[in-house]
């Protein structure tokens, strides 16, 4: 059991969307689980930062209202290595941007006995380099680093593999729906029963809904999926370069490559309502549904990203909203796989993968 | 990270279908892992024993072989604990039995500061009075205990259940089908598209291909569905007080609990086909089929395992083979369950399970 005195000092990066669910979820942990001691010892937004240079503890309530008053501006990054290096008891870095700038750090936040837990997926997809450092970097101080949340928001998505692989299985095939945007974008394009609307009109939908980026390029290009199957076909041992190191399908069309805004996008959409609607179609005629997947096969070292027919029976067609699912082929769960499905996206669940970090990162070092 | 000449000590109890394959994978395991070091110093069955007074390492190749020739018999559970404890390293039990007198032992193992980990349903679906003291055992050393595969074997139901729990969600309901038995009979019974054969004729073509029990009865008296039913709702905070305290439909004819054999029920059992005839033909009327589910409900504090009709294309009509499916309605995830889907029996997943509890050990431990 943990000394009654026993203290963990929590760093913040980032209060967006995640990051203030975090905080909430933060705040009641703490209370809940007295021993050991949570303590916020360090916050930041890009504009402000709000820490003690003799580490007091910040209140785990108003914290935000605290940060937007604060006068500090945030220190450079290798400044809160120092700072966090030098604390008097173990630190858990918590990242809950997506910035690169954040990621590229994480080696030596690590190597400095430094933990971190994140949602971010730049740090996981971007070098195949920069994956091997953050690993050996854990590995050569006995630091945890865990990233849940990079895949899947809080379903248990890497831990499952992690377990899968370390237990000595043999991933075979994963397979999925992985962004949040692409599955409801496609299950009411082409639902299984009933019509869709054209696919201009159920793009423009989804984004008045709140389903997309602000700029719906930014889904429909495909690159999240890509750092996502990245980091699992990685977990899985495959050693993919970067996310554009394999084939990934964008759905934007390339006579709209040139658009200088996302309003600019969705107005010239509609002209290409024709190709959306024959891929439909071709669908329709063998009895199947068009979705937008990723996945990857080990022995065939094959990484893809993009659209593919599913009869109307197959899990991945019978996705509800804005699910995510993914299956898992293994050597021992034979030819039905392990399916894992549910919301993959939103603030409460993403962060929930993040809390659920933190108790695994107390779990080695509480 | 570890010192590199640290050992972990691990005993088990059960050499039996699960017990072969953990045995195995813990070979696999002990190998891929040099630190710390994975040393056998105890195995038993309800025959035989292998151990050294003195802890010297007991080989992981030719262990079933060695156990088979060794000439001591048993020690009483005392006994073992008396071994264990005085052992000059941290030891892990794997109780892969499914007895209960094993299971009774578990807060004296933990109480000694052994740490626990085992498939055994036992321990955590009996008594309330047990599964409590087994926890309070368990934090007044800072053992561990873990049984991941007491529901659904390898698949990650306790440890998404737990983590859903200790993050601060709020489990409202859970409902699935927690019996590879109970889903291949109805999968074939009662079929999305064609036909199933008759009630008896399934339940004989089920055990022929060896997916009951010995036993059919064993299978059909819905008790192992009300076991693991029991486990998840005392983990989502119900204090369910034993499988046998909430409505379990059984699906013996009661024409037929006097049968001495499970030969004199097979045989008896097709004069009871119209019964199961009637049930299946009344879910075709609307269009759905039956399953055998177990649910519980938090607010209603109801739980309640038998037989339900579901549309055919809902997820739980919808499974195939001898799948189990795990529905977690919470909170955060909404109107959309957090779905957990896959093989929920065979020796390789059940012992996988309990692999994946020794890493969560060693992640504390080692």
């Amino acid at each position: 059991m943990a000394a009654p005195n026993k203290q963990v000092l929590i760093a913040i990066i980032g209060a967006g969307g995640v990051g203030k669910c975090f905080l909430s979820q933060l705040s009641a942990l703490a209370t809940r689980r007295p021993s050991p001691k949570l303590s916020l010892c360090y916050i930041s937004t890009s504009k402000k930062a709000l820490y003690n240079d003799d580490y007091t503890p910040i209140a785990l309530d108003g914290t935000l209202e605290a940060l937007a008053a604060s006068s500090r501006s945030p220190p450079s990054l290798s400044q809160v290595v120092d700072y966090l290096a030098a604390a008097p008891h173990k630190v858990v870095l918590v990242d809950n941007t997506s910035s690169q700038d954040v990621a590229d750090h994480f080696p030596t936040f690590l190597r400095r006995g430094i933990n971190v837990i994140t949602p971010n997926k730049k740090a996981f997809s971007g070098s195949y380099g920069l994956w091997q450092d953050i690993f050996a970097a854990a590995a050569e101080s006995g630091a945890s680093v865990f990233h849940e949340s990079s895949v899947g928001a809080g379903l248990p998505v890497i831990s499952t593999l992690r377990e899968l692989v370390e237990t000595g299985d043999r991933v075979t095939k994963i397979e999925g729906v992985f962004s949040g945007t692409m599955s409801f974008l496609f299950n009411t394009f082409a639902p299984t029963s009933g019509a869709g609307g054209s696919w201009s009109a159920e793009v423009k939908n989804a984004k008045a809904l709140g389903y997309t980026e602000p700029d719906p390029r930014d889904d429909l290009n495909g690159l999240d999926v890509a750092r996502k199957l990245t980091i699992l076909a990685r977990l899985a041992g495959l050693p993919v370069e970067s996310p554009t190191s394999f084939p990934v399908q964008s759905l934007i069309p390339e006579a709209l490559d040139s658009c200088t805004s996302g309003d600019e996008f969705l107005e010239r959409l509609p002209a290409f309502d024709a190709d959306m609607e024959r891929t439909r179609a071709d669908a329709e005629k063998e009895g199947k549904v068009v979705r937008f997947v990723g996945s990857f096969d080990v022995a065939a070292k094959q990484v893809k990203v993009g659209l593919e027919k599913f009869d109307k029976s197959h899990p991945i067609a019978g996705l509800k909203g804005s699910d995510n699912i993914i299956s898992f082929y293994t050597e021992r769960y034979g030819s039905n796989p392990l399916i894992i499905q549910g919301a993959g996206a939103g603030g409460e669940v993403t962060a929930m993968g993040v809390t659920g970090d933190l108790l695994k990162v107390l779990a080695r070092i509480g």
